[in-house]
C-alpha cells in the first residue's frame, strides 16, 4: 500500500514546520496571529504553485471545493485499500455532512479527544480515552503531541507502563478528570447514557470549546476479538442485552484472533514490510527460510517458501512454522492444507521471485537466502523481514459461553473437513458434529502408500492395477472412519516430475526411465481441473472405486465390531450427469454386498455426491432421485461457474478487486449471484424429487461467515470446514438463524 | 471395432462348411434331408459343448430363448457401435415381434430379396434390388451366393459393370423379372403402391413361398446424400410431396457428402484400416506423412500428423491435404481450424504413438515413417494405410433448389466463422449472411505480426506494450471487416516453447535467453482455459483493447470512405460479470470517439459480448442492460458447464459414450439439459432487461443440425458456423422452423 496522505500531495506540513523552526517553537499553539498570517500567505503561494490557481477567497466557493474534496476522497488509494480490507463494496459511495464547527483550540479551557465506554483492546468495563488541551481533532491522532488520558485511573496506568513518574504525569500529562473536572464529569455522564442507549461499547469524539462540551460523533466502537467476546458477555451479565443480541454482537471472523498466535503490537511497530500476499491461513509465525519441503527440518523454526506447493510437500508443510507461496489463491493447495493444519500461510505473493537453484528469494531488488529469518502474518497476508515476537492464543471461559449460545440458536450444524485423526480431534474440541469431507488422496502420499499408488498408475492393464490396489487396501482400511470422498485429483499429481525421482520409480517398478517419462507425459493434461479426475477415474477404472469401497465398509465393520456406532457416507466427486452416479452407485453397492457376505455382518451407509460441476445443479432433480446426500464442493463450483482457475487467478483477481470489477475474492466469500444461484437451484431441484435429501457444503466457503449465512438462507442442513474455522462457522450459522429465522 | 458376430461366438458356420465339404457340394440347398439330420446332430453337440446344456427340445422353450436372444442383442458390441454412429440413445431398448414364418427356401418357385423403389445411391427413379431363388433372407446379405438383380434393366447394368456376358447373365443370374415374371409384376405393383402411400423411397424385404409373394418389411430407405437430394426434388416435381415436406426430407448432415471429396467405394473395399479417431472435419484425403507443420511442403500431397496442433501450425495445416492428431476432441484447435478450412481432419486417435524425434508413428505395433502414405476419412474418423482413390465433390442444380427452400422457410439466419477473406468468400457462396465470429488472434501468427505480438507480451511496462501494439495496428487495420472478437487466448499461446526459437526471439528483442525463458515460464498456467485470457487480458492491459478498437473503427471508416456499407460488431469475450463488460465498453467507446474525431467521420457499431462463462448466463439480465448483442460461445460454455476440457476429454469421453454414460459427444451435439438450459436462461434473462437484444451463437454447435434446432426453439436470431457447415446450418434452421413454427 502506498497511502495518498496529505503529506504526500501537499507541502503544508513542511511550511508550518519551517515557520515554527524559524520562530524556535515546537507546538502549533505557540504561533501568534502574525505568524499565522505569514503562514496563510505561504500556504496560498504553495496552492498556486501546485494547482496553478489562486486559493479561492469566496467562502461559498471554498465550501463547495471542500465538499468536492470529501467526495473525491472515496477514490483515493487509502480508501480503496480500506474497503478491500473491510469488504465494503466499491459502488456505495460516500456522503458529506456540512455543519457549523466547534473549536478545541480556543485556549486552555478548550480541548478535544476520543473516548471509549469500555476498553477496546481487552473489553474491560472502564471508561477510557485520550484528549489534548487547546487542540483540534487531528492533533490527537497525528502523533505530534503526546495525547493525555481522560480518566485518572487510565492516566496512572499509562504512566506506569511508560515509566513516567507521578509528579511528571500530574504536571505535564494530567487526565481530563484532573484538568477540567466538571467537564469530565459531564462527559462521563454522557458516555454512560450513550452506552445505556445504544447497548454497546461506544466510540465518542468530543470537543470542549471554552469549557462547553460538544459531541462530534458517536458510534459502536471497533474492538479486538478478545474485547468483542468480553463486552458481549459482560453486557449480557449486566442485563443490558439478551443472549440473542449478545450472540449477534460476535463477528465470527474475529474469533480467529483467539485461536491463533498473533504478533505483539510492539513487534509490529518496528517490523520491516517485505511483501503482501493473500491471508490464506491465519496466525503469525517467524522462521528461517527453506525452499524444499524435505528440508523443513533443517532449522528448529522454518518457513517453507515455494512458488507453489503440491501434495508431495505435505510432511514438510506440517514441520514448517509457516508457509509462503508466490502463486495460488485462497483455495490453492497450500492454502487449503494450511488451514486444515491451523498453520499460518500467506499465498500468492506475486512480487516474490523464487530461484530454487540458487535457493534465493528476491523481492523488489532485495535478496533473501536460505536460513534468513522472515515473519508471516497469515491473517493479513503481510510478510516481514526478520524474527518478530508473537503472543500465544488464549481461550477465555467466555469463549465457551459463546459456543453454547451457538449450539442453542443454530439450525444448521457444523462438520469438519479432516484428513487425519489430529484434524478430527481439533475439530471435535471446537464442536464439530462429524466429518463432512475426508479427502482420501491425502492418505496416499506417505511412505509405502505412494509407491503402491504409483504402481497402480503405471500398470498397463487391469490385473496390474488390481495387484497394486491390493497393496493400498490395508492403508485405506486403517485410515477410514466417517465421511469419505472417493479419489478426486488427476493421477498426474501422484507421479514424480523430477528425473531423479522418476529414475528411482523406474528401478522400483522394473521399468526404464523412458517408460516412466512416457507415462508421466501421457498423464499430463492441458486443463487438469477439467480433465480425467473425480468420478471419471472411478468410472474408467472401476477397480479404484471397488478398492476404496471395500476399505470403507471393512473399516466401518471393524468399528462396529468394537461396539461403536459409525455412519459412513460415501461421496462420489465431480458428478455432472446422473449416469455417472448411477455407475458408481452400482460399483459401491455390489462391493459392499460382497464385503457384507464375507464378514457376515452389515452396516448402514449412504451414497451421495459432491455437487461441484455447474451441470449437476441444472440436473439435480435427476441426481437427487438416486443420491442420498448432496455436498456442495463450492471451490470447484466457483472455478467452473466463473471460469476462474484458483491456481491462475492470481494474474487478474487482485487487479479485479483493486479496480472494483469484483467486490471480494469469490474463493473467500461465496459469489451469491453466480455460484450461490447454482447452489440454490441444485437444492430446489434436488429436493423436488427427493424431499429427504441431506444437503451440506464442504468447500472452503463453509467456514466464511457471509457464505455460511447464505447457506442457511437456502436451507442447507450443514456446513463443513477446516478444523480451526469450526467455531467461526458455528457462530455464523447461529447468527444467520437469528437473522433469518 | 471388434464386432461380435455369429461367426465369432459359435461354430455353426464351420460345421455346415464341413458337412458340405465332405459331400463335395457348395450350396446349402444341395444338402438333402439326411445331410440336414447329420447337421442338426452336430449342431446339438456344439451347443452342448459351448453352453454345457442340451439344446432345448420344447418349442415353447425354444421360442422364449429366441426372444431372449433378441433382447440381448441390444447390448452386443455391434449394436452399441451402431447406436453411437447413428446417435441412438442407449436407453431406448429394443422390441421383439413374434410371428409366423414364411420360407423362401422351399424350392425353385421360392425366393427372397430386398427392393428399393428408387436408387439409394444416386436417387434415380428406378425400381431396383436383389434377390435369390430358394434362399432365406440371410443368404442375400451373407455374401455366400451372388445375389441377382430384381429388374431386367438392373440385371443388364450389373452384368455390364461386372463384365458378365449376356448369355451367362441370362442363364446363371437371371432377373426376377425373367425367372418369376408374374410374381415380379405383383412386386412391382406393390412397390409403386407403397411409395405412393408413404410418399418416400421405400426399402422392401420380401419372400416368395411357392410362388406366393409375402412382404416382410417396408420402411423409408436409407440413401446417400446425393440420392437424398435427388429423391426429395423428384418427388416434389412429380407432385407427390410439397416443398415443405421435400425440405424436411433433407438430413442436413448428409449434405456434407456433396461438399467434400470422398473415397471411392472400390478403394474402401481393399483399404487397410489403421486406427479410428474423431470425425473432426469431413472429406477424404491421402498423403505422405509429415510430423512438423513447417515441413508440410516436403511432399506434393502431405498429411500432417501431430500429437496436437497449435496456432503456430496454421500455415502447415493449410498446405497439408489432411490433418491427423493423437489428442484433442471435436473442438480442439486442429478440429476447429480444419473445419474452417474445409480440410479433412481426424482428431484424438488415441491409439497413435507419435515420436517426433524419430519421426515415426506407431499403431498397434506397426510403425509408419515420414513419407509413408496414409489416408484419412474425416467424415468417419477412419485412418487407412496407403493411398486411396478419391472422387471429387459435385454440386447438382438440385442443391441450389434446396438452398432456396432453406432461405424461404427459415426464421434464423446463418452467419459464418471466418478468419480469412477466403473463408468469408466460401461462406458467402454458401449463403452466409455475415460474419458471426472473427478470431483476431488468428491474424497474429504470420511473419512480422507474431514478432510484434511477442514484443508486446515481453514488454515489461505499459510504454513497451504500446510501442509493440503500434506495430501491430496496421496489420489489424488491413484485416478487419465485419464482426470481431477481441483477443481471447492466453498470451502463453503466442510465445515459442522450443529453446531454439526462444534464442531467436531473445536476439530479436535484445534480451537474454534466460529472460525469455523466465517470461515464458511466468505466462504458463495450470488451467489456461480458466486463466488469464478473454476480457481479463483486455481489462488488465486496456491498451490491447484500445489498439484493437482503433483498428476495427479505422478499417470500418476506410470501407465507408470507399462507399460501402459496414456494420462492425465488437465482441468482448469471456465476460462473467457485468463490470467486466462495462470496463471494456468504456475503453471501446472512448477509443472510437477519439478515432471519429481524428477522422472527422463516424460509423455505427455495436458492442456486445460472448456468453461462454456459466455465470454470465445467471446474470444475463445485468449484462443485457449494457450489451447490444449476445453471442453464445458454446464450446467454452460446454467446457465449463460440464467441467470437460476439450483437449483432455479424450481420456474419458470415448469410454463414456461407449458405455452409455453419455449419449453423444457434447462438443458435437449441444447438451440440451445442461448447456442448453444455460443458453435458455441467458436468453430469457438478457431479453428481460433488453427486449431488442440480438442473440446468436458462434460455437461449433452452430453447424450441427440438432443443436441448430435447439437454438431455433429458444429463439436465437442467428447461428454462425464454419464455412462448409453453412448449407447444413441453413437447411437445419429452416427444418427447425417448419417443425417448431
Amino acid at each position: 500500500m502506498k497511502p495518498t496522505t496529505k503529506e504526500d500531495i501537499d507541502p503544508f506540513e513542511e511550511i508550518i514546520e519551517g515557520v515554527k523552526h524559524a520562530k524556535g517553537v515546537k507546538q502549533d499553539t505557540e504561533l501568534d496571529v502574525d505568524d499565522l498570517k505569514t503562514l496563510v500567505e505561504k500556504y496560498k503561494v504553495a496552492v498556486k504553485a501546485k494547482t496553478g490557481k489562486d486559493f479561492p477567497q469566496e467562502p461559498q466557493q471554498q465550501l463547495w471545493r471542500a465538499i468536492q474534496a470529501v467526495f473525491d476522497s472515496w477514490n483515493n488509494d487509502r480508501a480503496k485499500y480500506y474497503r478491500i480490507l473491510n469488504k465494503i463494496p466499491e459502488d456505495w459511495g460516500t456522503a458529506v455532512n456540512v455543519q457549523a464547527m466547534v473549536f478545541g483550540n480556543m485556549g486552555n479551557t478548550s480541548a478535544t479527544g476520543v473516548g471509549f465506554t469500555r476498553d477496546a483492546s481487552t473489553g474491560e468495563n472502564i471508561f477510557n480515552g485520550e484528549y489534548l488541551i487547546n487542540a483540534q481533532g487531528e492533533d490527537v491522532v497525528a502523533g505530534i503531541r503526546t495525547p493525555q488520558q481522560i480518566t485518572l485511573i487510565g492516566s496512572k496506568r499509562w504512566a506506569e507502563l511508560q515509566g513516567v513518574p507521578e509528579d511528571v504525569r500530574k504536571n505535564q500529562f494530567p487526565s481530563l478528570e484532573e484538568s477540567l473536572p466538571e467537564t469530565y464529569q459531564e462527559l462521563k455522564n454522557v458516555q454512560e447514557k450513550l452506552e445505556q442507549h445504544f447497548k454497546d461499547m461506544q466510540d465518542i469524539e468530543f470537543t470542549i470549546q471554552n469549557g462547553k462540551l460538544w459531541l462530534l460523533q458517536c458510534r459502536n466502537g471497533k474492538r479486538t476479538g478478545a474485547a468483542m467476546v468480553q463486552i458481549a458477555c459482560d453486557l449480557l451479565r449486566e442485563g443490558k442485552i439478551d443472549e440473542k443480541t449478545a450472540l449477534k454482537r460476535i463477528e465470527p471472523n474475529k474469533l480467529d484472533e483467539l485461536l491463533h498466535p498473533i504478533f505483539t503490537p510492539e513487534a509490529l511497530k518496528t517490523a520491516k514490510f517485505v511483501a503482501k500476499g493473500l491471508p490464506a491461513s491465519p496466525g503469525a509465525a517467524s522462521g528461517q527460510i527453506v525452499f524444499f519441503a524435505d528440508e523443513a527440518k533443517k532449522f528448529a523454526q522454518s518457513i517453507l517458501v515455494r512458488i507453489e506447493t503440491s501434495p508431495e510437500d505435505l510432511e514438510g508443510m506440517n514441520i514448517a512454522r509457516g508457509i509462503l507461496t508466490a502463486r495460488g489463491g485462497m483455495t490453492s493447495h497450500a492454502a487449503v492444507v494450511a488451514r486444515g493444519m491451523g498453520k499460518c500461510c500467506v499465498c500468492g505473493a506475486g512480487s516474490l521471485n523464487i530461484n530454487y537453484k540458487q535457493r534465493t528469494l528476491e523481492v523488489n531488488g532485495k535478496v533473501y537466502a536460505e536460513g534468513d529469518w522472515i515473519s508471516l502474518n497469515g491473517s493479513t497476508g503481510d510478510v516481514f523481514e526478520g524474527k518478530l515476537k508473537t503472543q500465544e492464543a488464549q481461550l477465555s471461559g467466555d469463549f465457551g459461553l459463546i459456543m453454547d449460545w451457538a449450539e442453542k440458536y443454530t439450525r444448521m450444524y457444523v462438520r469438519t473437513n479432516a484428513d487425519t485423526p489430529k484434524d478430527a480431534q481439533i475439530a471435535r474440541k471446537f464442536g464439530a458434529k462429524g466429518i463432512g469431507l475426508t479427502r482420501t488422496e491425502h492418505m496416499f502420499f506417505e511412505g509405502e502408500r505412494i509407491k503402491a499408488m504409483r504402481e497402480m498408475i503405471l500398470a498397463s492393464d487391469l490385473a496390474g492395477r488390481q495387484t497394486a490396489l491390493a497393496k493400498l487396501l490395508p492403508f485405506q482400511r486403517s485410515d477410514f472412519e466417517v465421511t469419505i470422498r472417493l479419489l478426486d485429483p488427476p493421477l498426474h499429481e501422484f507421479v514424480p516430475h523430477e528425473t531423479a525421482q522418476q529414475q528411482e520409480l523406474a528401478q522400483d517398478m522394473g521399468l526404464t526411465l523412458d517408460q516412466v517419462k512416457q507415462k508421466v507425459h501421457e498423464l499430463a493434461e492441458f486443463n487438469p481441473m477439467l480433465g480425467h479426475r473425480g468420478c471419471r477415474l472411478g468410472i474408467t477404472y472401476p477397480e479404484i472405486t471397488e478398492m476404496q469401497t471395500r476399505a470403507i465398509i471393512e473399516a466401518a465393520l471393524n468399528i462396529k465390531a468394537k461396539g461403536m456406532d459409525v455412519k459412513p457416507e460415501i461421496m462420489v466427486p465431480l458428478v455432472g450427469n446422473v449416469n455417472e452416479l448411477e455407475h458408481q452407485l452400482k460399483v459401491v453397492k455390489k462391493t459392499a454386498e460382497t464385503v457384507f457376505q464375507e464378514r457376515k455382518d452389515t452396516i448402514h451407509y449412504l451414497v451421495g455426491t459432491m455437487i461441484e460441476v455447474p451441470r449437476a445443479c441444472l440436473v439435480a432433480d435427476q441426481i437427487g432421485q438416486i443420491a442420498e446426500f448432496f455436498s456442495f464442493g463450492t471451490n470447484d463450483l466457483t472455478q467452473m461457474t466463473l471460469g476462474f482457475s484458483r491456481d491462475d487467478a492470481g494474474k487478474f483477481l487482485p487487479y479485479y478487486i483493486n479496480n472494483g470489477i469484483l467486490k471480494v475474492d469469490p474463493f473467500q466469500v461465496l459469489d451469491r449471484q453466480g455460484v450461490g444461484k447454482m447452489v440454490e437451484l441444485a437444492v430446489k431441484n434436488g429436493k423436488s424429487t427427493n424431499p429427504n435429501l441431506k444437503v451440506g457444503i464442504c468447500g472452503e466457503h463453509g467456514g466464511e461467515p457471509s457464505s455460511v449465512e447464505f447457506f442457511h438462507i437456502v436451507g442447507l442442513d450443514y456446513v463443513s470446514c477446516s478444523p480451526f474455522r469450526v467455531p467461526i462457522a458455528r457462530v455464523a450459522a447461529a447468527i444467520a438463524n437469528l437473522t433469518y429465522p
